[in-house]
């Protein structure tokens, strides 16, 4: 399983997620799940895959030839919509050419992205692509997208986000979520990724890989749990 | 769609959940889905319900005639594991009884129940209970249990609960729960119920309906919400 989480702020971009795998209980690896396309000044790009890895790996193997390569590149793009309509239709593409194999045995194929960045000449956007190919854009109203495993680490989001969000409170939110996910969810597990994106800044290296056992997360974990409880202590509620 | 929850603590037992029926988006309704059966001094028994109305509404009503009639009642059995075993079996034959009409048209009639309550000589007791009519006991290392639309209230419940817990606090984390599902799923609503249940006390009428715009839940809410923004605020996280 996979749980990513982006959002498309006033300031800016954040993106997180995990890195576990699993097919069954018994096959569980860490392959990254996010991947970062830029090009000096502007281009930014951000691509988070959830869903069968054989198509994301494939996904990101031809999106990687074409740049290289020259030919096709969504580093040539001039608007991220364009690249949303590039990365779907080959998503779509690669889905359709697996399971149309003779031996797909009934597997299922498909995939989910967030794709989020800044070509300039544009604002920074977010979307969230569907194995269909299609995509839905982040808007003011509603500037986070989940993909994957989403209902655990909803909660935190819909009490906190809005487009206002600073980045660094967005980070903080970021990182709370993918925690209430990994506590409940095996399936969903360390190392994590969070990237920041600040807008116009064209750079993606404000990004880091949290291990498992990384001493700032775990003091994060144990502040936030003693502050819930000790907000819940002070919790005036409905008499019962 | 529904939530609901309930916790066996060492102090008693927590019991909430929403009053939401729906099927589709255009056809939701208000019904109650905690049910109580009380013998005074002896038994004091709570069920809760989710999944098909029809079903789970004819298991009360069945439950509700054997008490009145004497025959088969909950009310004469020595041990919540019998009620479990009882209600479960009635369950089950309820669910197969509608499945197999020759116009079922593969609807799903199945349900879960939550079962908790004391019967004297008996420590309070908890039981989550399948369509199947199985069903497992709560232990002091998973106390609570719940059905429905589970995973938004979740996050909180690892974090806070434990045996220990004092039942004021575990009311709180039961509103908190329920409140994280209402913000993030429309097909779990208000009123909510909730009781809380003393051990050794046999009595249920510590009970509580939520309405939509009730003023201490609301206050409750804002409260919780501005509480994590600080929380959030002041929270140390990992260098990114």
């Amino acid at each position: 399983m996979t749980y990513c989480l982006a959002m498309n702020l006033q300031q800016g971009l954040v993106f997180g997620g995990d890195t576990r795998t699993n097919a069954g209980v018994d096959h569980i690896a860490t392959f990254r799940k996010l991947y970062t396309f830029t090009k000096p000044g502007s281009h930014a790009i951000v691509v988070m895959c959830s869903g069968n890895l054989a198509t994301s790996q494939s996904l990101i193997e031809h999106l990687k030839r074409q740049n290289d390569s020259g030919e096709g590149s969504i580093l040539s793009l001039c608007s991220m919509f364009d690249v949303a309509k590039h990365v779907g239709d080959l998503l779509r593409e690669l889905i359709e050419e697996a399971s149309g194999a003779d031996h797909s045995q009934g597997v299922d194929f498909s995939g989910n992205l967030l794709l989020g960045g800044q070509i300039k000449g544009e604002a920074p956007r977010l979307f969230q692509i569907y194995p269909q190919g299609n995509f839905i854009e982040s808007t003011e109203d509603t500037p986070y997208l989940q993909i994957g495993e989403d209902k655990y680490g909803k909660p935190i989001l819909d009490r906190i986000t809005n487009y206002a969000l600073p980045l660094e409170l967005a980070l903080r939110c970021t990182f709370v979520s993918l925690d209430s996910t990994v506590k409940s969810n095996l399936s969903v597990g360390p190392p994590l990724e969070v990237l920041v994106y600040e807008k116009d800044s064209f750079d993606l290296s404000r990004c880091r890989r949290i291990e498992e056992y990384d001493e700032d997360f775990l003091n994060m974990r144990q502040h936030w749990s003693q502050g819930v409880r000790t907000l819940l202590e002070g919790l005036p509620t409905p008499n019962v």
